[in-house]
């Protein structure tokens, strides 16, 4: 059992959950809780690390056991030291690491069917949420923009309830020029704007395609917003200027999912 | 200037910031950052206290004079304070301490309008966005049993973006009982689960009345559920087994506001 916390692996860990340039560099992430870890092993995740505390594997056996055998290596901790490497308030005491090489990138959009692609999403606890709609309301995949939050990290993968090792994704270096791009191919791309923009009560979704969400203070980029095929507007009725990213998310892919 | 942290004021706001208990008792909230403050002011609330750092008010001349024409009591504080006394991150330098004896308190519920009851939303993000959501879908008030989470807490009041000073709300003691009693004055109630209930695609929401959520784990309790008029659900086509609460409370007030 590892209970110092100088030890380097724990050093290791506590870099990974806190950096998405380590995470990147080393091509791992962490999941966090008795029913991440259990979702990580469902989605065929590699589990390179199996942390628990002893005081976990007893309360929940049979998650331990199945983890147990999936997992690489595992290591006993003491329950200080997984307070230290924890993200949350309330640690369960199970961690995994996992290698992000998933078999989720999307290599290709095909037409017919329905993508989310979000540009600049800043907030972790947004981006996950997010991730969970999509996932909930039966989106193909998500297109995120490079300048999006690290969907690696700890907030994101906790938030997303696990739809981060199931729902089909892809990062892209320029969401304008996936537009482009996605475009040329015939796939329809609706921009969600305030303004200029079609009430989505108003627009036929049926052919699919791929539905952008912009930063949450400053929206999609102008270049973007032009490329697409249509603009698209929530309607508002009360004081309030706008609906927070993940809500706005929320109705927007659920009348794109009808 | 303030600049010691043991300065009995100090010592008040911190316990305001962290205790629903102190908030209540002492019957006062805050307000943090220049959009807030400005908001709250705009809302005609009750500024018992106004705090800035030098730096913040030379940077916001306009907003910072006519908080502090308004506020009962101006403090200029040290920037090292105001960190100790700031709920975020990176802290703007104002905070308004207002008096909740605000003007939103729903006495009566009406025919025809379009309520959002909340029965035990533990997480003040949660909370936070629903408000925000139903302020900008035009909902006509928002109903919470006394077991959510404070709405004055200052996770609450940011992610409300203001919400908080102008939806009109009400506390219930007992959401079960208030659904009956809605009922008995002839106010449709539905409630969102997904068990046994109709798709929201199907219902006719054109009488308004209350459209109630339930706690983020364990949904409405089953007393509410029996006693509302009618189930509803979000039909979900994905393998996640949920969307968050926020996400859902979206999705149903829009369909309610249609």
């Amino acid at each position: 059992m590892i209970s110092g916390k100088n030890n380097e692996l724990i050093k290791e860990i506590k870099k990974l959950m806190s950096s998405a340039k380590e995470r990147r560099q080393r091509g791992l992430f962490a999941a966090e809780g008795v029913r991440l870890c259990r979702d990580a092993l469902r989605s065929g995740a590699h589990i390179v690390y199996f942390l628990y505390t002893e005081e976990a594997a007893e309360k929940n056996k049979e998650d331990f056991g199945c983890i147990m055998s999936a997992a690489d290596k595992c290591i006993c901790v003491s329950g200080d030291i997984f307070k230290k490497i924890s993200d949350t308030g309330t640690p369960q005491g199970f961690m995994c690491i996992i290698g992000n090489k998933l078999d989720t990138y999307i290599t290709e959009i095909e037409s017919g069917k329905r993508y989310l692609g979000l540009e600049n999403i800043q907030d972790p606890s947004n981006l996950g949420t997010i991730l969970r709609t999509a996932e909930a309301l039966g989106s193909d995949g998500v297109i995120m923009s490079v300048g999006c939050c690290d969907v690696y990290s700890p907030k994101v993968v906790r938030g997303s309830m696990g739809a981060v090792f199931r729902i089909p994704f892809m990062i892209v270096e320029d969401m304008s020029e996936f537009v482009a791009y996605s475009g040329k191919i015939g796939i329809p791309t609706y921009a969600s704007t305030p303004h200029d923009a079609e009430n989505i009560e108003d627009t036929d979704f049926s052919r699919g395609g791929i539905m952008l969400i912009g930063n949450e203070g400053s929206g999609l980029k102008e270049e973007t917003v032009r490329l697409c095929m249509k603009r698209v507007r929530i309607e508002m009725r009360g004081r309030a200027e706008s609906l927070n990213a993940a809500a706005a998310a929320a109705i927007l892919l659920y009348k794109f999912s009808l």
